[in-house]
């Protein structure tokens, strides 16, 4: 507890998108002592990417990621085209923040179909189509399993095998962004930690309500939920991973909730429980 | 679209819950020419094994499975033991209905507990420990991966790949029972299927809706959601599958139905869309 091997504790700014906008993140991250913080794009372009990159620098923070790009799934050619110039524009604010990845939610099945492999290869192939640009942009593609809840309407990148396996087909420039959220219950979770290496780019954290009412806005502060996230967080770090721990609340519950008070339970539980 | 592979319906009765006991179910099957029926015990016990075993044989049906055994974790020993003896009588009841098997929902983490591989090791400890029963009484164990998003409250065994790992352990008299909502987002889903081969020892369809808004009691009519259940029903026969193909639906929105029309769509529905 409060080890030397915890990671810099990062501020997820959905954490807090019903009370703060993004200068009041990086401010509030400063007063709190939080090293790091990881915009939302909708955040970032309220308050104009070269604004928030020279303020996040002047406040000394850490960019552990930018959330998000990706939902490359659409029902016809014309919406998987403007994805992939939303990635190319995503890529261009990570650089410009100087962010450790870009977080990708892959996108759920397109309105009305049933096809989840096809859904499955337009993922592929819109990783496949940026991944030049993010690499001659130096940004790192953080390729986020979501639950299998999520796979619907969210996300058919479903589990971290799959994520590594694309990983794998696709190349230098990505790795995977690990949410304990998304992936606890997996029964091959430690392999598959092992397998990532060095290639985690993020490592979120949130728990497992019980019981859980939302299948999106239900998530729990670290310690009030089922989720083991110090054996999630060795299994990280015995892969070699040292960068931030990124605090990533969709929570109806803490939305209500004071911010600064908010921050506060957070560092907490960062030091004792994650 | 109804060809001659299309496997028997067969009706579960949590299906009608709110509306039917086990014995209006039964006239419910007989009267809509449905072949098959799949009773929970808390109906089967309410009408008693014997009486319900005599009618389910005299109305021709088939049973496509007893839900359900399991529930192995627990916070002591005690609760465990109560598990095993619990699970000894499902067996009794499972044979003398001649179900196709005894469904397994294996149990959650115990109360307090956030130890998973310890919960997942309860599991397979207990099954063990009924299995020589099982086997004695010739039912066949029918492990039930359930959605990942169930692995805290209600079942640490997760995803078909596990289910068939667990087979492989345990030996003869185990297989699996796959439920397209539970497994329809396993990127490994059409391997595992061919791996389960003359394994699948029950086959249960519903839906996933979009959006869903219960993690228990939001199941779809198949049709209304996004699961390709013809998909998943040719992995089975190109697995071997020929039993039958069983309705269960836990919702609120069908639970508030007409029974007789409930049953009506249904039979349309394994017709057209299973």
């Amino acid at each position: 507890m409060g080890s030397q091997a915890i990671g810099p504790l990062s501020l997820n700014t959905v954490t807090v998108k019903e009370q703060w906008g993004l200068a009041e993140c990086i401010e509030g991250c400063a007063r709190h002592g939080i090293p790091g913080i990881s915009p939302w794009r909708d955040v970032l372009q309220a308050m104009g990417v070269e604004k928030a990159a020279r303020q996040i620098r002047d406040a000394g923070l850490l960019v552990s990621g930018l959330c998000r790009g990706g939902m490359f799934t659409a029902g016809d050619e014309a919406g998987r085209r403007a994805a992939i110039e939303d990635n190319r524009r995503a890529i261009d604010e990570a650089q410009a923040l100087g962010a450790a990845c870009l977080v990708m939610v892959c996108g759920g099945l397109p309105a009305g179909s049933r096809d989840l492999p096809g859904a499955r290869r337009m993922v592929r192939d819109g990783l496949a189509e940026i991944l030049p640009y993010a690499r001659s942009a130096g940004v790192v593609i953080g390729l986020e399993p979501l639950h299998p809840m999520t796979c619907a309407d969210r996300s058919v990148l479903s589990t971290l095998g799959q994520a590594l396996d694309l990983c794998d087909e696709l190349g230098p420039g990505t790795g995977v962004a690990v949410d304990v959220y998304h992936v606890w219950w997996d029964p091959g979770l430690e392999s598959k930690m092992a397998r990532a290496g060095s290639r985690i780019a993020g490592f979120h954290v949130c728990d497992w309500l019980v019981p859980t009412n939302d299948l999106v806005f239900d998530r729990g502060m670290p310690g009030d939920g089922v989720i083991d996230i110090p054996g999630v967080r060795a299994m990280a770090e015995a892969a070699g991973y040292e960068g931030a721990v990124e605090c990533e609340l969709l929570s109806r519950r803490w939305w209500a909730e004071d911010p600064d008070r908010l921050l506060s339970i957070i560092k907490d539980r960062h030091a004792t429980v994650c």
